[in-house]
């Protein structure tokens, strides 16, 4: 057997801010500030309202703060809510070799904590990015069968990263860091069947929560198996099948996964991108009415159709992921966002019209950050496009301005503007920061 | 597909009381009565110190009692406490077909939530009633499978008996208690690679814990998928395998699991206790030393290595996962109590001396509550015995004496002799109790 849990919580222990190289600390803190404008723009939604009065009467001490919002909670319980608001809008970051939103699990886990600890902006950042390697490097091992299987890969990969990153601010030792993830293993949890449903959401509230209260009993000496991630029993071989645990322990500290990551311009899942990204090219060369149109033909990869199949999507989750609705409405409008998946424009005639002329057909030769888009006129003319690479996609990334631009749209409706300049200021200066809690006191109203 | 969840939701959603067998009744007091004699029992141990010790500090308001103790916590986190305490000292009931110890699970949930929500002694042993019966319905349904495969049954399977039991007492309606229990299924977690590890009582405190959780989100309007047990990717096809979604459902109201229940003499891991009994027997004809024996000679079902085969363990958790210190230990003492589980009588060098000369051969022939023991003398002599069906077994269960003997002696050592009297003769009218918090409050020492 190997010693993969130990290995990983060894590096976790001694990984220290100064030897992060420079284009790390730079993605770390884009990862950081994307996630903060997702938590905030996503923090007035039911998914989001629903949790926070179902919780509302457990909570302990008011020690942290809920983005966007004037309530405070204990710190699980923000980290709980932080993560729910984190993916709501399905607007999250994502790495693209295991399909992970690593950013909102790891910095609500890590930012409720820093609230209640005091901790400088490096030693966060440090931590954050550790949290962020760990869930990825544990997603590696296990993908693509445990996806396929039907795990939601952001929740069972994450709590790992949250347990991390909330370890490494906690200053566990080696051996209290293979407890802390040992206990976070046999937590692991959640089920692709609730995509479309609020739980997908709560996937990502709950990874955090549960990683961030994993390395708080761990710390306080709760004992785990010390092999938790390897044994013939631990979690790769339960809820993997011959997994590769390399993955998990190669190059520690020297191959960064956070430098794989990328950004969503549109709030929905990430295979329906390219089909997005080719209607509203198509839309701004050619005004189009619904009654124009006769068909809608689209060639992708297969997993548009497994993961975002949704034909007749009767709510903005649902509509979130189906690939039917995205490509009509965002034909339709010109553009994708928010507006594009209210109930109103859901339940819209010309959409609705739309949809239903929409085909899809798959080819696994076509990438994930792929499309061909065809649109059958009435008048017998057909306008097509190739999106080669999607914007967002590694080889396309979003820049700074991108990335800055996306979170002022989510933030500016909900904080005042000063703090938005300044949370933006804050994130990409993290290493020099006294006090990394001033980013919770910055996103939060109270 | 089938329409497994929401046929059992509709079947907890609609059972009244009086329509329980009075059998079932007896085997639900049983139960009830020997649940919280195991977590008042437990409840000063090291697992249960160390997890209040983390949990203390995150709280809500003290709304519900730890059983044996002093503290009050909210009811999620006294759910979880009184979860862990129930099955610290390995002493828990038995589901002989699933190996699910559901009693402290679900009255972990129940109880707490029956503290802020008062609710009469029939509804509460209805609620009960119910949370066993789904929890061992959905172990069923992937048992063997799914144990083998390393889940922790009583954890995985058990969040779904205290979300049925929870919502059962908030009176979620056919459609919420779809939602809780599709709550429940996406949390659910747990492996055997804990076993000897504090971890192992973590698995019973949260299934409580988070199925109460689910239950209150639930109840709030959160939503999940409305088919999570019997989707293509829902749980019964993710942590198992070609599973019998018919166990669930079939015979609703009619078969009753809980009759099944069994209920462990000795504090350890159920398999080994047919060899206890065949070394306390052999005991109590022949005093031996370990210095007259040669060699032990066990030969038992397979699940004994399997699962209880650590050789030299080095801690109490362990040594209930030892058949070698167990054998050992029980010859010596001619009993098998906590005491043989000290630290110092698992370090003590005539059990030490005689666990090294114990040999096991496995027999799939050998049922699980079955053993044939043997020892060989140093003068040649052997002396051996065949445990058929052992004490606790179906076939053999322990009487309402025995459970109320083991209930005494779990309690009177931490609670007043006239709150234990009360809580044996409460459990035993539960159905003409008015208050059923009334448990909770003998039960503790606030």
């Amino acid at each position: 057997m190997t010693d993969t849990t130990r290995i990983l919580a060894r590096y976790v222990v001694n990984a220290r801010p100064e030897d992060i190289p420079e284009a790390v600390v730079h993605a770390a803190q884009r990862c950081l500030l994307h996630w903060i404008g997702c938590s905030v723009g996503g923090s007035r939604e039911e998914s989001v309202e629903v949790a926070l009065a179902a919780v509302a009467e457990l909570s302990g001490p008011r020690q942290a703060s809920v983005l966007g919002r004037e309530e405070r909670l204990d710190i699980t319980h923000a980290a709980f809510i932080n993560g729910v608001s984190a993916d709501v809008l399905s607007f999250t970051d994502t790495h693209p070799q295991t399909l992970i939103h690593a950013g909102g699990v790891i910095g609500s886990a890590a930012l409720a904590l820093a609230e209640r600890t005091p901790v400088s902006g490096a030693d966060f950042l440090n931590a954050y990015l550790l949290g962020y390697e760990v869930a990825c490097r544990v997603g590696l091992a296990i993908y693509p069968w445990h996806y396929n299987r039907g795990w939601h890969i952001t929740g069972t990969a994450g709590i790992f990263g949250a347990t991390a990153a909330a370890g490494k601010l906690l200053g566990l030792d080696e051996k209290h860091m293979v407890w802390a993830l040992g206990i976070a293993s046999t937590q692991s949890a959640g089920l692709r069947e609730m995509f479309g449903s609020m739980c997908k959401n709560l996937h990502i509230g709950r990874a955090a929560q549960n990683g961030l209260w994993s390395a708080l009993l761990a710390s306080k000496g709760y004992t785990s198996s010390e092999h938790s991630l390897e044994a013939p029993r631990g979690f790769a071989n339960v809820l993997g099948e011959k997994p590769n645990l390399d993955a998990i322990t190669d190059g520690l500290g020297k191959r960064f996964e956070i430098l794989q990551n990328t950004y969503k311009p549109y709030p929905c899942g990430v295979v329906i991108h390219p089909i997005i990204e080719g209607c509203i090219r198509l839309a701004s060369q050619h005004p189009l009415a619904a009654s124009d149109i006769q068909r809608i033909k689209l060639r992708c990869n297969p997993l548009v159709i497994e993961l975002c199949g949704k034909q007749k999507p009767a709510s903005t989750l649902e509509a979130k992921l189906s690939v039917y609705h995205c490509a009509a409405a965002a034909l339709l409008a010109g553009k994708m966002t928010e507006q594009e998946y209210s109930p109103s424009n859901i339940a819209s005639a010309e959409v609705l019209a739309l949809r239903d002329k929409v085909v899809v057909s798959v080819d696994e030769k076509i990438r994930e950050d792929e499309t061909h888009v065809a649109i059958e006129l009435n008048g017998g003319e057909t306008l097509s496009c190739h999106v080669d690479h999607v914007i967002g996609s590694f080889e396309k990334p979003m820049s700074d301005q991108d990335i800055e631009q996306k979170f002022r749209g989510l933030t500016e409706p909900l904080l005042p503007k000063a703090s938005v300049d300044r949370l933006i200021d804050t994130c990409a200066n993290m290493m020099k920061v006294g006090d990394a809690s001033v980013l919770a006191r910055l996103a939060s109203l109270l």
